[in-house]
Parts: structure tokens; C-alpha cells; sequence
């Protein structure tokens, strides 16, 4: 009813989260991307004309050049002009307000802004306060949400599984701060996976997760029994030292994922990492090049699932 | 006779300072604005096929997305390649001169530079080296010009206000740094405001202030009384430290725009200013969103007076 | 046989070196750089669609604007998809490995990598590693090879004296840390160049120089004499402190080009320097400027030559 990212008509005006959007659009923007990876695969034409006109802002309030790189090809493909502004060097150091610069962006008449922000809940902020004819994709706020790189995980379980109302599901690592795993949940739930498990220690897991509808398991081997996919999650350097960790090697010990570990789950499951790695840390080497990994997949289908969501948002294709 | 910003048959050949510019010259650049504004406004086709092919340098020796992102997006919706160039970061650093970066850049066959330089006339330097098939837009150089700025705020004067010859004109702040000043006072004369003052603090004036044709003002309410237009200046971080003023809250005191001091102008006044503002240092955040405030279509428009100063240049459109 | 940088039909698949290249390869380059320098100077399209809807990624691990520049030029002459990326301050600082960040931005359906790094053999490495469909050029690895640097000079040396095989070639500086000299050497042995010279202190000469198939000069007079190219390398500021080099002034007495050292070459020799220059260290300004120089002219050429290098690893044009 009240949920900021549809519009009266119920569709996708914004998209901030996987949380609160229907299994319908989200499969919807899964059937997109379908559609768009033939465009990518083709060797004729790379190139689509759907966005000719449309300007899109990558609006980095936090430094990700991979990202930002994704969402750029993602909108050239579709022949959108992009502008990149690092806002954190810029007007910020200015002492502008984060609404003011969004103000001006808008006043410029953009029609969509791919947003990163260090806080949670900058995009939704920001959704709110644009006019009506403007987009916004949260390309990761804080702690909350990273829908896109959720849904191209979607994506990828989909093009593997062919189903998700059968599947177990393991996301592994540092819960608590990743809100890759936030949404990655929210999605794998609306889809209808059944069982979905979050493997951690305790220092990693939010207060509430049993609240979420994920099992909780604390020990790797038991959580990866007879799971269909893995998703690894990145260990942030920052957390590997100081009280929450011991050391990256302890981690490893506990919760890196190695050949002998992952023999436990299914022997077609899949795994999964949203990238950049950190090999001999939260997963071996041995298993990010391995024959289940699907992680370089990601990063292609992921181009397809931007120009989905972005092609959604703007009404066309 | 020896105007740089002229070519021999008295078009513009590059926009360094609205100071030597004719009423003709300025008006023929803003209805071209307003035909590029209907472009922007149109939700159909937001981009025009005049300059594919030429190649737009943007060389910003001091950084500011914001303008830099101005000048690029009017670029992009008249279909020319954009090439943004950092130079503090790169060859200044390799100790060239100035004058070997521009050489370098006009032979890879640029025909438009946009620069911004933290040193007045580096812009006309920059002009009087260059090729006569290359034009040069003044980004904004030191205390000396911003003309791109002026005219975006001309046109929004006119926008509101419809004609020039019977208009009061307040400009309010640190009119001494400020290069916007300057051009807005030389392009408000020219287009025959018949009375253009200035309203600071000692402090903060040029010594020669009187030469300008302008009424100078130091009380902000006496300045104020039954203007059409109140333009603010941005008041620099830096200057709020040290000798010139004493404190943020003390100017805002004497100069800070309040609706209370903004009732001694004409009830149909306008309120402009170029941007970044310092909410509660130079302009209260009321006024600012007020009903009088004109700040967010200044950007619009100034992205349509951009496409129409390149377009000039270029001799298309 | 083994050569990386042909494909199992000899033709180029990367520009990684100009060491184990053909003639006839390099000349198809030059000439089909002669093509595109018509389209740069004619006056009514700069741009052709050859590469519509390719995506080449400049991928820079050491800063270069002005590189960097040139390729994004060329590329967007033929109307490809660029972007940018600085690699260094991004996925490198959150510990990624140089080949998981070339294995996602493949994966993102790159067609072609432009990349510099401050290591040797970063390039090849990156060829070795991509799949088959992707093309990968040097534009400049530690001191390894700057192959575009050295093709853009011999297609100026072609232009100014039509045939290399009567020519006497002189490179001048610092020989032992330059990429830019080991390249230009081996293109000008292949291209037929009889005599090509090296002058530089014994300090700044690779021991191995000998096996290069040049002559050696440490007294710049007596290499000169006669010569129809001189090639100045830059002198990197670092090397001007410390053991190497006693001083800048020290360094311009001996090794310093003047138009009085000039003299000793043919009168119609011609003068190079890669950029950007230390005015008044290895070269003076009045020969800089002079009328034997045709150094902003390699830089207009080094855009045709980009461009026939693209266009001839995507096998078209």
C-alpha cells in the first residue's frame, strides 16, 4: 500500500530493496534479464536503443569502481548517457547537504540515479525525495540492502536450478554486517525457497536473524548438508582485526570454504560470491576456480539483471 | 576591434567573460536556451544530433563535479563525445606547463575546451594559444569570470521577469572573491538593468566596486528595499576563519537572506543563488525552499544555456 | 609460433610489444592509420560506427590522463563504449588479485582491454589469461614495451621521410628505463631502419644494449651527426636525484637537445619526444618549438594509429 518502490498502478518506480516487492516482479525483472543476455552473448550487436536519450547518474557517495562499472556498461548497452559523480570528494567537501546535491541532480533533469551510500537508508531517502518522473536504484546503502546484487543471484540460481520451491540455500560468513545477505534473504524467501540457512558465528549474525525465517547454524560443515547452492559472503578486511575476529586464518579454519567442506553439500550444488574475493579467507582458491563455482557467471548475468531493472524502471523493453 | 571572445566577422568564438559581450551577442545565446529548454522539458527526445562527432574536452584544473557534470550532460544531449580530464591530479604533476597540456589536447583534434582554473585569465591564455578552430568556454577561473554562470542566471531573470530596462538587482555577499559577481554585473548592465546594487560588508567589496556602475550597499535591509531580483553568492568555507569575517553566525547575522529581511523587497522578487548554498550562513533554509525561490530552476536552465553557448560556438543549431 | 599476440591465422590478436611483430603487420597498421588521419582532419565527420556497440575498457593500474586520454579519443571515434577504470585506488586496495579483476570485467563482455601498469609483463600476463575473444593492448608496462608509442613515432618517421631503409635514427636519454626506447628500437630494425643510434651516460643504458642491434654514443655531438630522427626519451624527475643523475642542470649540459646540437643532424632531420617534456632538461624550447620539431604532430597521429590498432584487432575497417 504504502511501499516506496511501486507506484499506483503497483509497478516498480524505484527499486531500494528486495524487501516488500512481490515474487511477480521480481520474476518479472528475472524474464528481462533473460531476454537481455542473449543480447550480451550475441556477437552481432551488443547494443540496444531502449534507454537513447535517458540519463542516468552513478550518484558514489562511497568509492566502488566494480559496481559503478556494472551499472555504466549496463546503461550504454542500452544507450542511456551516464555520468559518474564521486559526490564524496566533491560538494559534500563543500558542506551541501545530501539532499541539495540530489536537488540539483534532479534539477538537471535526470531520469534515473544509481546510488551507493555509506548509510543505510540513503536511497530510500533519496526515492523519497525526488520528483515523481525520477528513478532510483540503491546500489547499496550501509548495512540494509543491495537489491541488485541480490536479484542477479536470483538470477543465477534460477539459470542453474531451473527452480527455487525445492531448494536448500546456505549463505555463509559475516551476516551481520552484509547487506548482501539482507537481501539475498528477502528474495530467496519471496521466491519461495524453503529452506534458506545462514552459517556464522555469533559475532556475525544480527540480533534478530531468527526473525528473517533463515535456520541458524554455527558450525560449516552441519549447515552445508545437502544444501543446492552456497553463497559465500565477502569478509570486509576490516573486520579481521581487532575483537571480533581473531585472524584470517582462524576464520578459515571455521568458515572457509574448501573442497573437503563444500563435499557436504549436494554434489550439483553451486557457489556462489558477490566479489571482490578474498582467496585463502572466507573461500579456496581451489573452489572459486572450481567446477560448482558459478561466481564469473554472476558477473555476467549481473550486467543483464541492471539493464532489466533499469529498462523496468524506465517503461520500456 | 580586439576582442578575444570574437572572430572577425564579430561571432563568438569563445565564451571567456560576459564583459565585452554585446546585449545582441548575450541575447541571441539565451533564445537559443529557451528553444533547447523545450528539448529538456519535452519527455519525448531529450537529445539533439548537433554536435555528434565534435569532441568536448572538459579540463578542470580545479575540481567540481557539479559544474564539470553541467557542462557534460549539455554536451551529451547535443551528441558530442565528452572527454573529462582531471589535470591537478595528472600532468601538472609531471611538471608541464599549461600551455604543453593544451598544445597536446588541441592536436588530438578537440574543438571545444571547457575550463576551469584556479588562476583568473587562464582561460584566455588558454584562448589566445589555441588553433582558430577551437573554442573555449570559461569554466569559472579564479576571481575573475564564470560567464556560463551569468548567463544561466540572465536567463532566469528574464524567465521570471520577462524584461530587463525596468528591474532593481541586488547582489548579496562576498562580492570581492567572487568571480559569479563579476559576471553577473557586467552581463545585468549590458542587458540594461537600469540599477544593479551590491550589498557586503566592507571587507568584502573590491576596492574599485564603484567603477562597476553599481549602488553599493553595506546594510543588508537598506540594499534590500523594493528590488526585483536578490541574487546570494556563496560564501567560501575558507573566508569564514581568520581576519575578514569574524564568524558564520555573525554574518549570517548582518547577511544572512531571512524572510524577514526578504519582505523589503518587492513582493514578487525573486531569490537566486549559484550554488552550493551554506544553509544558515549566507541563506536561511526558508527562503532558500521559499515560495520566492527561483535556486532549482537556475540549474535547469543552466543546462540549456550551456547547450546554447556550445552550440553558438560550434555554429550549428 | 608461439607468439601471444597473433592468433593461430598470424593475424594480430593483442598489441602487447612491438618485439615479434612483422613488417607487414606493422605496415597494415600504419596504412590503415593513414585512412583514419583522413577522417580526423576532414572537417565534416570525425566519426565513423566501426566499432558500434564494442565495449573497450581502459584499465589503468598507474595514473595516466594523458594516455589514457588518447585511447578513450580513439575509441569513441569509432563510436565504441568506453569506460574507465582507475584501478588502483579500487579493487587493488580491497586485496583483489590482478587476474580476479581481469576475470570480472571479461565476464562483463568486455571486447577489448587498453592497460597500463607499473609492472613488466602485466600485459602479457592479462592476454595469457582472457578468453580467446577478448583483444588486450599495452599502453605501457613498467619498462617493458609502449607498443602504440613506438608504432605512432614510425608512422611519423613514414610521414616526414617516406622510407625507413635510408634512414639514420637516433634515440636519445635514458635508454635503460624506458619502455618507450626498447619499443621504438625493435620497430625500427624491423621496418628496415639500417642504422639506428642510442646516446645516453653509461649510467642510463641497459647492459645488454649491444644485443639490440644499435650503436652505442655516450657523447651526444658525435651521435647526432648525420642523423635524419632524433627521438628524445623524457627524463623521469626521479631519476634526477640520487646516484644517477648528478643534476638537472648537469644532465641538460650533456644530454640536452639544442639547437646548436641539432645542427650536427642533416638539416632536414627531424625531432621527437613522447611527452610530456621537462622543458629545459632534455630538450630546449627553441628546439621544442622549432620548426625540426614534430612533436605535437605524434600526438595527432597517435590517435589515427589508436584507432588503426582498435579497428585491426576487431577485424574490421
Amino acid at each position: 500500500m504504502n511501499n516506496p518502490q511501486l507506484n499506483k498502478h503497483g509497478e516498480l518506480q524505484h527499486l531500494l530493496s528486495t524487501e516488500g516487492l512481490s515474487a511477480s516482479i521480481l520474476f518479472k525483472i528475472l524474464d528481462k534479464a533473460d531476454s537481455f543476455l542473449n543480447v550480451a552473448e550475441g556477437r552481432e550487436i551488443k547494443k540496444l536503443p531502449l534507454l537513447h536519450g535517458i540519463s542516468i547518474f552513478n550518484i558514489f557517495f562511497e568509492n566502488s569502481t566494480r559496481t559503478r562499472t556494472t551499472f555504466e556498461i549496463a546503461a550504454k548497452r542500452l544507450s542511456a548517457d551516464v555520468v559518474n559523480l564521486n559526490i564524496s570528494s566533491s560538494s559534500a567537501s563543500k558542506g551541501e547537504s545530501l539532499l541539495d546535491t540530489v536537488d540539483n541532480l534532479c534539477a538537471m533533469h535526470a531520469d534515473m540515479f544509481v546510488v551507493r551510500h555509506a548509510q543505510s537508508g540513503a536511497a530510500h531517502l533519496i526515492a523519497r525525495h525526488v520528483a515523481p518522473e525520477i528513478h532510483v536504484i540503491n546500489a547499496g546503502d550501509g548495512r540494509h540492502a543491495h537489491p541488485t546484487q541480490a536479484l542477479l543471484d536470483m538470477f543465477t540460481i534460477r539459470y542453474y536450478k531451473k527452480e527455487f520451491h525445492n531448494l536448500r540455500v546456505a549463505i555463509v560468513g559475516d551476516i551481520l554486517h552484509s547487506r548482501v545477505a539482507r537481501s539475498q534473504i528477502h528474495a530467496l524467501t519471496t521466491l519461495g525457497v524453503p529452506e534458506v540457512r545462514v552459517i556464522a558465528p555469533k559475532t556475525l549474525l544480527p540480533g534478530c536473524v531468527d526473525k528473517l525465517g533463515v535456520r541458524v547454524f554455527h558450525d560449516l560443515a552441519a549447515g552445508l548438508r545437502d544444501v543446492d547452492v552456497v553463497m559465500m559472503l565477502r569478509l570486509q578486511n576490516e573486520r579481521m582485526q581487532g575483537a571480533i575476529l581473531p585472524s584470517a586464518q582462524e576464520y578459515f579454519k571455521y568458515y572457509g570454504l574448501t573442497q573437503e567442506k563444500l563435499a557436504l553439500a549436494r554434489s550439483d550444488a553451486i557457489v556462489m560470491h558477490p566479489g571482490p574475493m578474498n582467496r585463502g579467507v572466507e573461500i579456496d582458491s581451489s573452489v572459486a576456480d572450481g567446477a560448482q563455482s558459478v561466481i564469473l557467471p554472476q558477473v555476467t548475468f549481473g550486467i543483464a539483471v541492471r539493464m532489466a531493472v533499469m529498462s523496468t524502471l524506465a517503461g520500456v523493453g
